[in-house]
């Protein structure tokens, strides 16, 4: 285990979330906050440490293997946790560590599941770090580090493979630094583009930007209680319109930026996706009649719950609980789902759901044609066999982690419909779920080893389960301490 | 496809189910009960249906490949089913021909699930006549139909691969029509020492007749209300010792029966299957501590439904709906892992989730040893690619179906508890559910269009999924139709 390089990516790791973090100060400065004090001793915390890690001794061996990265990846997103939650702490704003921590896994993992009753009374300076950790998680931190920081050895691709959802990861253009660019520049453009038309909109800046930070994570954390409830319908449909663009694909979005815009539509996934999502506002659209008084009030609800759901983002203009049961199951069923691969959402993704339903028909086909030798397509190309394994083991270890997280909740004794969707929100990276966890509840409720059986779900689901599992694996832990052992003897 | 021989069988099956319908007519006898006649007139119509079937025209080509034993098996499943309800109808004691349809597919798929809500107030000939199509669809009817009457063409080995549960089917001797002999020996023989002890016990001949057929097939229909909960702890005792039998894999029996005792105890499937059992005894009777009296009651309930459960039969003996979320998640838990293949339970089947879990373990491996080639192991021997094929296809398969059936039967807006596990414990073939499918409750209360949903999941279940999908997918439907339509014509 190559533990020299693990450690010099964490202080560069730290190091950005130091920068990161004086955006917040800046609010701060701006509204006249006491807190952004704290933001600024945790900064400087935060670069000190770094500056130790990554600076002091280089490490002989740049290389970093599949395994290293995995390690690294998890490692770095805990680490960025752990800091990341200090100044809720600090300030108060939230008392104890564990819930700051919660909040704070919430935020980068971009699930927006909330410990909070109140967010309202949040200073701003927390609210901004709160939505900004959901930018961050969005794209990925080490994607950003790939971007910014000459990392030599070559075997980067690994730290994004790790980092990255989806069943394969593919470099948009050679270099990897160029591709992690061309995603931050796409990320930003958008992001700007749903605060203009949001501010355009009559909304206050303040909340344009969190909340757009917030949509562009496809995270969830909103700055009032009502979550989206209170926005103009103009607003809404703006929020709804760019969840669904950063469910998509960012491969498609370079075929845009390259001029390519016919390519965008002819992108399998984005095809499949778009048409999920249109049926599933019909159907829900039709199921809730009654519930609200207008036409146009019933499809922008169920447009604007279904794209959020889907796309793993968690915001909320109505209290879906309330809504009929089999409308409750097509989001429980989009919450499984996911977004694209290669978006910013999380979920089990369009590619691998429609890779799986291709899988079926072909076998359905053999029983009839037992010696056909036809491939499963998709993107116009046969899938390997190597990426139907993928997807295969990644259901099964899916299936593992989300009954045991199940298994372990339960002993709360809660009813299983909040049980069951505290996983299923957590684990896809959504935010809310049914009953106790729905729209107008939140998790604060949990016990302690619950929220950390929750936070582990977080990082797994962000994480797409291995990186995780990998770390937490005995015989990694093991070499990781014996290295860090044998170190100090040296 | 070959539909003249797949007529054939059908007829074969019509006429084996006549006779068994003469079973009921003795305990009439008995009895002194005027349904008897009833069913007398229903087996002379099954048996002139099944007479006129395979008897007229012999097929001229006799091969039977996998797509057609599929078609055959499924269409038999249906055929008996459509038979074998007749009688509750005619008499009168289930009114509606759906719910005697619902009673006797639940019977036949030895699922258990009830549209009664006073079993007590049948006949002892339909109670009979219910607990038999357990024991009929345990091992089932084909298998049944191979051990008896000699079906020329060799290709056989497909109807025994589409009715027989699990991943891979191993005949226990090179002969079929021995295997399949062997097989319901094995059965016959412990129906009857079950029988005897519950008898030794004190229970009523008729009771311990009815119930041991249900324990055989892994079925669950009782003939009291209060399902086995008023027999006494001994019975009770006796009752889930030959559930967990009956969910062994009958392969292991072979060795009993050849002498091999100690190779039973090797039989890896059986080894976990022992081990999951006793760990959620364990659990469940550490978290029901305090439900019940004593220490015994405590623990003589956890081992009747954990062993009910997994091995989905679906008897109770208490109303595991109070206990806490813990030993209920446990037990749904226990739904979707099911019994051993090779047995008469249902569920995904335990050799399926090792191979699944150590799959999982595999890729972690991998990680770390990329260049790793060791193989899946599983009883000794290297799992082979294409058996790990077919067990992600099912489970694929299995997620579809469930989600779809899911997402119809939340049209009747029932909590999600019951609408989750009436899916759950109808496609795994249990019987009971939670909360409104519970074991005081049942499933009378669905709509008739849900009704044919969990019917056909039922089926599905039993038969795994393919053999139903294959007859319901429109190009075997089409050709059905039009080769029935062509002969006429000739």
């Amino acid at each position: 285990m190559n533990s020299s390089m693990i450690r010099v990516i964490l202080g560069h790791v730290l190091r950005i979330e130091a920068a990161f973090m004086l955006l917040p100060c800046i609010i701060a400065l701006i509204y006249g906050e006491r807190e952004g004090y704290t933001y600024l001793i945790v900064a400087g915390a935060c670069a000190l440490t770094g500056v130790l890690m990554s600076v002091i001794k280089k490490p002989s061996d740049t290389a970093l293997y599949l395994k290293e990265g995995c390690v690294a990846t998890a490692l770095s997103w805990i680490m960025l946790s752990l800091f990341g939650a200090l100044p809720f702490c600090l300030t108060g704003e939230i008392p104890s560590y564990v819930d700051s921590l919660f909040e704070t896994i919430s935020g980068f993992t971009t699930t927006g599941a909330s410990i909070l009753n109140d967010v309202e009374s949040l200073s701003y300076t927390s609210l901004f770090w709160r939505s900004f950790t959901h930018w961050i998680g969005g794209m990925g931190v080490l994607v950003f580090l790939l971007a910014i920081i000459p990392l030599s050895g070559g075997s980067n691709i690994n730290l994004m493979r790790a980092e990255s959802p989806g069943p394969s990861v593919g470099k948009l253009v050679p270099k990897i630094k160029s591709s992690a660019r061309i995603l931050y520049v796409i990320y930003f453009i958008m992001t700007i583009a749903e605060m203009g038309l949001l501010t355009i909109g009559g909304m206050k800046p303040f909340h344009a930007i969190t909340l757009s930070m917030g949509t562009a994570g496809t995270g969830g954390f909103g700055v009032l209680n009502s979550s989206i409830a209170s926005y103009s319908p103009y607003c809404q449909w703006v929020i709804t319109v760019f969840m669904i663009l950063f469910g998509v694909n960012f491969n498609a979005f370079y075929f845009i930026l390259i001029g390519k815009v016919r390519k965008f539509f002819e992108v399998e996934e984005v095809r499949w996706y778009l048409g999920i999502i249109l049926a599933a506002i019909l159907m829900v659209s039709i199921n809730i009649q009654g519930v609200y008084g207008s036409f146009s009030e019933t499809v922008r609800n169920a447009a604007f719950q279904v794209a959020s759901i889907i796309t793993t983002t968690g915001y909320s203009t109505t209290d879906f609980n309330v809504w009929p049961m089999f409308s409750k199951v097509i989001l429980v069923v989009l919450m499984f789902i996911g977004a694209c691969a290669g978006s910013t959402g999380g979920g089990i993704k369009v590619s691998r759901i429609v890779i799986m339903l291709k899988t079926v028909k072909k076998e359905l086909n053999n029983y009839s044609h037992p010696k056909s030798i036809k491939k499963i397509m998709f993107e116009k190309k046969a899938v390997e066999h190597e990426v139907l394994r993928a997807i295969n083991v990644y259901l099964i270890t899916f299936i593992i982690v989300f009954t045991s997280s199940l298994t372990l909740l339960s002993f709360e004794n809660h009813d299983f419909s909040t049980t069951f969707t505290a996983v299923a929100a957590t684990i896809n990276n959504i935010g809310p779920g049914l009953n106790m966890v729905g729209p107008t509840g939140n998790f604060a409720f949990w016990s302690i080893p619950s929220k950390f059986v929750l936070m582990i779900d977080m990082l797994a689901g962000r994480l797409e389960l291995f990186p995780l599992l990998i770390l937490f694996s005995p015989k990694v832990l093991k070499e990781l301490v014996i290295d860090s052992f044998t170190k100090k003897r040296k």
